[in-house]
Protein backbone atom coordinates (compact mmCIF):
# COMPACT_ATOMS: atom_id res chain seq x y z
CA UNK A 1 0.00 0.00 0.00
CA UNK A 2 1.94 3.34 -0.97
CA UNK A 3 -0.08 5.11 1.82
CA UNK A 4 1.71 3.20 4.38
CA UNK A 5 4.79 3.83 2.90
CA UNK A 6 7.33 7.24 4.44
CA UNK A 7 6.35 10.39 2.93
CA UNK A 8 9.90 10.55 1.59
CA UNK A 9 9.50 7.72 -0.33
CA UNK A 10 6.52 8.58 -1.75
CA UNK A 11 7.67 11.76 -3.12
CA UNK A 12 10.55 9.65 -4.45
CA UNK A 13 7.99 7.08 -6.16
CA UNK A 14 6.49 10.23 -7.78
CA UNK A 15 9.67 11.77 -9.17
CA UNK A 16 10.50 8.70 -10.74
CA UNK A 17 9.80 7.28 -14.39
CA UNK A 18 6.96 4.65 -12.85
CA UNK A 19 3.90 4.72 -14.13
CA UNK A 20 2.55 5.26 -10.85
CA UNK A 21 1.77 7.35 -8.54
CA UNK A 22 0.82 10.06 -10.93
CA UNK A 23 -1.17 13.30 -10.81
CA UNK A 24 -3.90 11.55 -9.96
CA UNK A 25 -3.03 10.03 -6.48
CA UNK A 26 -1.90 13.45 -5.38
CA UNK A 27 -4.88 15.22 -6.19
CA UNK A 28 -6.59 12.30 -3.62
CA UNK A 29 -3.82 13.53 -1.33
CA UNK A 30 -4.37 16.93 -1.76
CA UNK A 31 -8.05 15.71 -0.80
CA UNK A 32 -7.10 13.73 2.10
CA UNK A 33 -4.34 16.99 3.44
CA UNK A 34 -7.23 19.68 3.32
CA UNK A 35 -9.81 16.77 4.84
CA UNK A 36 -7.24 16.09 7.56
CA UNK A 37 -6.73 20.36 8.80
CA UNK A 38 -10.69 21.06 8.86
CA UNK A 39 -10.22 17.59 11.41
CA UNK A 40 -7.13 19.59 13.12
CA UNK A 41 -9.57 22.92 13.69
CA UNK A 42 -12.03 21.04 14.61
CA UNK A 43 -9.84 18.94 17.55
CA UNK A 44 -8.44 22.30 18.47
CA UNK A 45 -12.03 23.97 18.88
CA UNK A 46 -13.95 20.56 20.31
CA UNK A 47 -14.13 20.98 24.12
CA UNK A 48 -13.01 24.00 24.31
CA UNK A 49 -14.98 26.72 26.67
CA UNK A 50 -14.58 29.34 24.26
CA UNK A 51 -16.09 27.57 21.65
CA UNK A 52 -19.40 26.19 23.57
CA UNK A 53 -21.83 27.36 21.83
CA UNK A 54 -20.86 25.60 18.29
CA UNK A 55 -19.59 22.85 19.94
CA UNK A 56 -22.59 20.13 17.88
CA UNK A 57 -21.72 22.38 14.57
CA UNK A 58 -17.87 21.15 15.28
CA UNK A 59 -18.46 17.96 15.91
CA UNK A 60 -20.59 17.37 12.62
CA UNK A 61 -17.90 18.93 11.12
CA UNK A 62 -15.39 16.68 12.02
CA UNK A 63 -17.06 13.30 11.38
CA UNK A 64 -17.65 14.68 7.83
CA UNK A 65 -14.04 15.57 7.64
CA UNK A 66 -12.72 12.10 8.74
CA UNK A 67 -15.00 10.48 6.90
CA UNK A 68 -13.84 12.13 3.58
CA UNK A 69 -10.19 12.08 4.67
CA UNK A 70 -10.41 8.08 4.72
CA UNK A 71 -12.23 8.50 1.72
CA UNK A 72 -9.36 10.44 -0.13
CA UNK A 73 -6.89 7.78 1.28
CA UNK A 74 -8.89 4.79 0.03
CA UNK A 75 -8.99 6.60 -3.54
CA UNK A 76 -5.09 7.01 -3.82
CA UNK A 77 -4.60 3.59 -3.88
CA UNK A 78 -7.62 3.10 -6.17
CA UNK A 79 -6.43 5.64 -8.52
CA UNK A 80 -2.48 3.61 -8.26
CA UNK A 81 -4.98 0.25 -8.89
CA UNK A 82 -7.00 1.85 -11.77
CA UNK A 83 -3.76 3.51 -13.72
CA UNK A 84 -2.13 -0.45 -13.18
CA UNK A 85 -4.65 -2.06 -14.87
CA UNK A 86 -5.22 0.35 -17.98
CA UNK A 87 -1.07 0.02 -18.21
CA UNK A 88 -1.15 -3.69 -18.44
CA UNK A 89 -4.06 -3.78 -21.18
CA UNK A 90 -1.93 -1.29 -22.69
CA UNK A 91 0.39 -3.99 -23.20
CA UNK A 92 -1.47 -6.72 -24.66
CA UNK A 93 -0.51 -8.44 -27.45
CA UNK A 94 -1.56 -6.60 -31.03
CA UNK A 95 -0.24 -9.01 -33.54
CA UNK A 96 -3.84 -10.66 -34.82
CA UNK A 97 -7.10 -8.33 -35.51
CA UNK A 98 -8.58 -10.48 -32.50
CA UNK A 99 -5.53 -9.12 -30.66
CA UNK A 100 -5.87 -5.72 -31.73
CA UNK A 101 -10.14 -5.94 -31.06
CA UNK A 102 -9.38 -7.52 -27.54
CA UNK A 103 -6.84 -5.06 -26.38
CA UNK A 104 -8.80 -2.56 -27.47
CA UNK A 105 -12.19 -3.40 -25.37
CA UNK A 106 -9.99 -4.17 -22.55
CA UNK A 107 -8.28 -0.65 -22.56
CA UNK A 108 -11.59 0.87 -23.24
CA UNK A 109 -13.08 -0.69 -20.12
CA UNK A 110 -9.58 0.14 -18.03
CA UNK A 111 -10.06 3.80 -19.18
CA UNK A 112 -13.53 4.03 -17.77
CA UNK A 113 -12.21 2.90 -14.63
CA UNK A 114 -9.18 5.12 -14.42
CA UNK A 115 -12.24 7.99 -15.62
CA UNK A 116 -14.37 7.05 -12.52
CA UNK A 117 -11.65 7.14 -9.74
CA UNK A 118 -10.39 10.88 -10.39
CA UNK A 119 -14.41 12.01 -10.36
CA UNK A 120 -15.00 10.57 -7.48
CA UNK A 121 -11.65 12.13 -5.97
CA UNK A 122 -13.21 15.62 -7.30
CA UNK A 123 -16.53 15.07 -5.46
CA UNK A 124 -15.04 14.27 -1.82
CA UNK A 125 -12.31 17.46 -3.03
CA UNK A 126 -15.61 19.49 -3.74
CA UNK A 127 -17.57 17.88 -0.04
CA UNK A 128 -14.22 19.25 1.41
CA UNK A 129 -14.50 22.64 0.36
CA UNK A 130 -18.12 22.65 1.72
CA UNK A 131 -16.63 22.18 5.34
CA UNK A 132 -13.92 24.89 4.82
CA UNK A 133 -16.30 28.06 5.12
CA UNK A 134 -18.04 26.97 8.57
CA UNK A 135 -14.35 26.10 10.28
CA UNK A 136 -12.83 28.92 8.95
CA UNK A 137 -16.19 30.76 10.98
CA UNK A 138 -16.54 28.77 13.92
CA UNK A 139 -13.42 26.56 14.34
CA UNK A 140 -10.77 27.99 16.99
CA UNK A 141 -9.72 31.22 15.74
CA UNK A 142 -5.95 30.53 16.47
CA UNK A 143 -6.53 27.68 13.56
CA UNK A 144 -8.24 30.16 10.82
CA UNK A 145 -5.08 30.09 8.84
CA UNK A 146 -5.37 26.08 8.96
CA UNK A 147 -8.48 25.91 7.33
CA UNK A 148 -7.38 28.52 4.67
CA UNK A 149 -4.70 25.88 3.79
CA UNK A 150 -7.56 23.25 3.71
CA UNK A 151 -9.27 25.05 1.31
CA UNK A 152 -6.48 25.10 -1.12
CA UNK A 153 -5.66 22.00 -0.80
CA UNK A 154 -8.84 20.64 -1.73
CA UNK A 155 -9.30 23.14 -4.77
CA UNK A 156 -5.79 22.01 -6.20
CA UNK A 157 -7.65 18.45 -5.63
CA UNK A 158 -10.49 18.80 -7.40
CA UNK A 159 -8.40 20.59 -10.50
CA UNK A 160 -5.81 17.98 -10.36
CA UNK A 161 -8.48 15.07 -10.36
CA UNK A 162 -10.57 16.98 -13.32
CA UNK A 163 -7.24 17.24 -15.05
CA UNK A 164 -7.14 13.48 -14.98
CA UNK A 165 -10.22 12.85 -15.74
CA UNK A 166 -10.25 15.19 -18.69
CA UNK A 167 -7.26 12.88 -20.08
CA UNK A 168 -9.17 10.02 -20.32
CA UNK A 169 -12.01 11.26 -21.51
CA UNK A 170 -9.84 11.91 -24.59
CA UNK A 171 -9.27 8.63 -25.58
CA UNK A 172 -12.74 7.13 -24.58
CA UNK A 173 -15.13 5.89 -27.88
CA UNK A 174 -18.31 5.78 -25.60
CA UNK A 175 -19.52 9.16 -26.68
CA UNK A 176 -22.43 8.69 -24.20
CA UNK A 177 -20.05 7.83 -21.18
CA UNK A 178 -17.76 10.50 -22.35
CA UNK A 179 -20.80 13.13 -22.61
CA UNK A 180 -22.32 11.92 -18.83
CA UNK A 181 -18.76 12.23 -17.36
CA UNK A 182 -17.70 15.61 -19.03
CA UNK A 183 -21.30 17.09 -17.47
CA UNK A 184 -20.53 15.54 -14.04
CA UNK A 185 -17.21 17.21 -14.26
CA UNK A 186 -17.97 20.99 -15.08
CA UNK A 187 -20.83 20.58 -12.73
CA UNK A 188 -18.16 20.10 -9.87
CA UNK A 189 -16.03 22.52 -11.01
CA UNK A 190 -18.92 24.97 -11.06
CA UNK A 191 -18.17 28.34 -8.78
CA UNK A 192 -15.40 26.70 -7.53
CA UNK A 193 -12.47 29.29 -7.97
CA UNK A 194 -14.84 32.06 -6.54
CA UNK A 195 -15.35 30.07 -3.34
CA UNK A 196 -11.37 29.52 -3.10
CA UNK A 197 -11.14 32.87 -3.33
CA UNK A 198 -14.11 34.18 -0.74
CA UNK A 199 -12.68 31.73 1.89
CA UNK A 200 -9.09 33.17 1.63
CA UNK A 201 -9.74 36.38 1.69
CA UNK A 202 -12.12 36.00 4.96
CA UNK A 203 -9.33 33.83 6.56
CA UNK A 204 -6.86 37.10 5.42
CA UNK A 205 -9.00 39.38 7.15
CA UNK A 206 -8.97 37.06 10.10
CA UNK A 207 -5.50 37.10 10.78
CA UNK B 1 11.50 12.99 11.26
CA UNK B 2 7.91 13.41 10.32
CA UNK B 3 8.55 13.13 6.93
CA UNK B 4 10.15 9.67 7.30
CA UNK B 5 6.93 8.28 8.99
CA UNK B 6 4.53 6.92 6.79
CA UNK B 7 1.59 8.99 4.48
CA UNK B 8 -1.00 7.86 6.78
CA UNK B 9 0.47 8.60 9.85
CA UNK B 10 1.28 12.11 8.38
CA UNK B 11 -2.69 12.58 7.89
CA UNK B 12 -2.87 11.27 11.35
CA UNK B 13 -0.94 13.69 13.30
CA UNK B 14 -2.22 16.70 10.85
CA UNK B 15 -5.77 15.94 11.73
CA UNK B 16 -4.99 15.53 14.97
CA UNK B 17 -4.87 18.68 17.87
CA UNK B 18 -0.92 18.55 18.45
CA UNK B 19 0.45 22.21 17.98
CA UNK B 20 2.55 20.23 14.23
CA UNK B 21 2.19 19.26 11.71
CA UNK B 22 -0.02 22.27 10.63
CA UNK B 23 -0.76 24.27 7.66
CA UNK B 24 2.55 25.22 7.16
CA UNK B 25 4.17 21.64 6.75
CA UNK B 26 1.65 20.89 4.10
CA UNK B 27 2.12 24.00 2.51
CA UNK B 28 5.90 22.36 1.96
CA UNK B 29 4.43 19.24 1.37
CA UNK B 30 2.52 20.76 -1.18
CA UNK B 31 5.58 22.35 -2.35
CA UNK B 32 7.45 19.24 -2.80
CA UNK B 33 4.77 17.08 -4.29
CA UNK B 34 4.82 19.76 -7.41
CA UNK B 35 8.59 19.63 -7.61
CA UNK B 36 8.16 15.46 -7.61
CA UNK B 37 5.47 16.08 -10.67
CA UNK B 38 8.15 18.49 -12.45
CA UNK B 39 10.40 15.42 -11.84
CA UNK B 40 8.49 12.71 -13.06
CA UNK B 41 7.38 14.71 -16.32
CA UNK B 42 11.08 15.16 -16.84
CA UNK B 43 12.36 11.24 -16.19
CA UNK B 44 9.47 10.46 -18.66
CA UNK B 45 11.29 12.60 -21.34
CA UNK B 46 15.21 11.80 -20.65
CA UNK B 47 16.34 9.52 -23.36
CA UNK B 48 13.03 9.34 -25.55
CA UNK B 49 14.03 9.53 -29.18
CA UNK B 50 10.35 11.70 -29.97
CA UNK B 51 12.16 14.55 -27.86
CA UNK B 52 16.15 14.35 -28.82
CA UNK B 53 15.70 18.07 -29.10
CA UNK B 54 14.97 19.40 -25.57
CA UNK B 55 17.22 16.82 -23.73
CA UNK B 56 19.60 19.58 -22.69
CA UNK B 57 16.24 21.91 -21.42
CA UNK B 58 14.46 18.58 -19.68
CA UNK B 59 18.20 17.70 -18.02
CA UNK B 60 18.30 21.03 -16.60
CA UNK B 61 14.70 20.97 -15.29
CA UNK B 62 14.97 18.10 -13.52
CA UNK B 63 17.92 19.35 -11.91
CA UNK B 64 16.06 22.37 -10.48
CA UNK B 65 13.29 20.08 -10.06
CA UNK B 66 14.97 17.56 -8.18
CA UNK B 67 16.81 20.57 -5.75
CA UNK B 68 13.95 22.38 -4.97
CA UNK B 69 12.09 18.55 -3.85
CA UNK B 70 14.81 18.00 -1.59
CA UNK B 71 14.94 21.97 -0.09
CA UNK B 72 11.35 21.51 0.36
CA UNK B 73 11.23 18.60 1.86
CA UNK B 74 13.79 19.64 4.73
CA UNK B 75 11.45 23.00 5.02
CA UNK B 76 9.03 21.00 6.41
CA UNK B 77 11.05 19.49 9.06
CA UNK B 78 12.18 23.40 9.67
CA UNK B 79 8.82 24.09 9.84
CA UNK B 80 8.00 22.04 12.72
CA UNK B 81 10.93 22.43 14.47
CA UNK B 82 10.02 26.73 14.20
CA UNK B 83 6.71 25.78 15.53
CA UNK B 84 7.81 23.60 18.21
CA UNK B 85 10.11 26.40 19.12
CA UNK B 86 7.23 28.93 19.51
CA UNK B 87 5.39 26.54 21.53
CA UNK B 88 7.96 25.95 24.04
CA UNK B 89 8.42 29.83 24.19
CA UNK B 90 4.79 30.34 25.01
CA UNK B 91 5.07 28.17 28.18
CA UNK B 92 7.61 29.71 29.78
CA UNK B 93 6.49 31.05 32.99
CA UNK B 94 5.13 34.87 33.50
CA UNK B 95 4.53 35.51 37.02
CA UNK B 96 7.05 37.76 37.50
CA UNK B 97 8.00 41.15 35.06
CA UNK B 98 10.95 39.93 34.66
CA UNK B 99 9.65 36.57 33.24
CA UNK B 100 7.42 37.99 31.63
CA UNK B 101 9.87 40.31 29.26
CA UNK B 102 11.93 37.59 29.38
CA UNK B 103 9.68 35.31 27.83
CA UNK B 104 8.16 38.29 25.37
CA UNK B 105 11.54 38.28 23.83
CA UNK B 106 11.71 34.80 23.37
CA UNK B 107 8.40 34.32 21.96
CA UNK B 108 9.10 37.46 19.28
CA UNK B 109 12.45 35.80 18.21
CA UNK B 110 10.86 32.35 18.05
CA UNK B 111 8.20 33.53 15.67
CA UNK B 112 10.69 35.51 13.57
CA UNK B 113 11.77 32.02 12.75
CA UNK B 114 8.61 30.45 12.50
CA UNK B 115 8.47 33.70 9.91
CA UNK B 116 10.81 32.78 7.84
CA UNK B 117 10.35 29.43 7.09
CA UNK B 118 7.39 29.77 5.44
CA UNK B 119 8.92 32.69 3.36
CA UNK B 120 11.11 30.28 1.79
CA UNK B 121 8.66 28.24 1.49
CA UNK B 122 6.78 30.47 -0.47
CA UNK B 123 10.22 31.24 -2.33
CA UNK B 124 10.57 27.43 -3.31
CA UNK B 125 7.65 27.36 -4.42
CA UNK B 126 7.71 30.03 -7.09
CA UNK B 127 10.77 28.41 -7.80
CA UNK B 128 8.36 25.41 -8.65
CA UNK B 129 5.91 27.19 -10.60
CA UNK B 130 8.32 28.80 -12.80
CA UNK B 131 9.52 24.96 -14.25
CA UNK B 132 5.76 24.20 -14.71
CA UNK B 133 5.22 26.13 -18.36
CA UNK B 134 8.64 24.65 -19.99
CA UNK B 135 7.88 21.52 -18.91
CA UNK B 136 4.58 21.34 -20.30
CA UNK B 137 5.87 22.67 -23.12
CA UNK B 138 8.49 20.57 -23.94
CA UNK B 139 7.88 17.77 -21.84
CA UNK B 140 6.40 14.32 -22.99
CA UNK B 141 3.08 15.33 -24.11
CA UNK B 142 1.51 12.18 -22.43
CA UNK B 143 2.56 13.35 -19.07
CA UNK B 144 1.04 16.97 -19.85
CA UNK B 145 -1.69 16.53 -16.87
CA UNK B 146 1.26 15.68 -14.64
CA UNK B 147 2.40 19.18 -15.00
CA UNK B 148 -0.72 20.72 -15.04
CA UNK B 149 -1.29 19.21 -11.06
CA UNK B 150 2.06 20.22 -10.48
CA UNK B 151 1.29 24.06 -11.33
CA UNK B 152 -1.87 23.52 -8.76
CA UNK B 153 -0.16 22.26 -5.80
CA UNK B 154 3.26 24.62 -6.44
CA UNK B 155 0.05 27.30 -6.22
CA UNK B 156 -1.77 26.24 -3.15
CA UNK B 157 1.86 25.91 -1.36
CA UNK B 158 3.11 29.59 -2.24
CA UNK B 159 -0.76 30.95 -1.08
CA UNK B 160 -0.44 28.21 1.97
CA UNK B 161 2.81 29.34 2.94
CA UNK B 162 1.46 33.12 3.02
CA UNK B 163 -1.13 32.76 5.21
CA UNK B 164 1.31 30.73 7.66
CA UNK B 165 3.55 34.50 6.88
CA UNK B 166 0.95 36.62 7.43
CA UNK B 167 -0.21 35.03 10.88
CA UNK B 168 2.85 35.17 12.58
CA UNK B 169 3.53 38.97 11.13
CA UNK B 170 0.27 39.64 12.89
CA UNK B 171 2.05 38.78 16.16
CA UNK B 172 4.88 40.22 15.36
CA UNK B 173 6.56 43.98 17.18
CA UNK B 174 9.44 44.63 14.95
CA UNK B 175 7.83 46.87 12.34
CA UNK B 176 10.67 47.08 10.69
CA UNK B 177 10.92 43.28 10.25
CA UNK B 178 6.99 43.18 9.39
CA UNK B 179 7.32 45.94 6.45
CA UNK B 180 10.40 43.64 4.75
CA UNK B 181 8.87 40.90 4.93
CA UNK B 182 5.28 41.72 3.89
CA UNK B 183 7.00 43.18 0.39
CA UNK B 184 8.70 40.66 0.16
CA UNK B 185 5.64 38.24 0.18
CA UNK B 186 3.99 40.87 -1.99
CA UNK B 187 6.62 40.18 -4.55
CA UNK B 188 6.71 36.78 -4.29
CA UNK B 189 2.60 36.20 -4.82
CA UNK B 190 2.16 38.62 -7.41
CA UNK B 191 0.92 37.84 -10.96
CA UNK B 192 1.04 33.50 -9.25
CA UNK B 193 -2.34 33.39 -9.64
CA UNK B 194 -2.82 34.44 -13.22
CA UNK B 195 0.08 32.14 -14.03
CA UNK B 196 -1.70 29.04 -12.60
CA UNK B 197 -4.82 29.78 -14.82
CA UNK B 198 -2.32 30.24 -18.08
CA UNK B 199 -0.80 26.64 -17.25
CA UNK B 200 -3.53 25.06 -16.70
CA UNK B 201 -5.67 26.12 -19.41
CA UNK B 202 -2.70 25.59 -21.47
CA UNK B 203 -2.47 21.66 -20.40
CA UNK B 204 -6.76 21.51 -20.77
CA UNK B 205 -6.30 22.61 -24.41
CA UNK B 206 -3.25 19.80 -25.02
CA UNK B 207 -5.57 17.09 -23.33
Amino acid sequence: MLTQKPVTTFLDELASSAPAPGGGSVAALSGALGAALISMVCNLTVGKKKYADVQEDIEALLEKSEALRKELTDLLEEDVKAYTAYSKAAKMPRETDEQKAERTKVMQAALKGATDVPLRIAEAAVKVMDLCMPAAEKGNAWAVSDAGVAVLMAEAALRSAALNVLINLGSLKDKEFVAEKRAKLDSLLKGRGAMRDVIYDLVVEKL
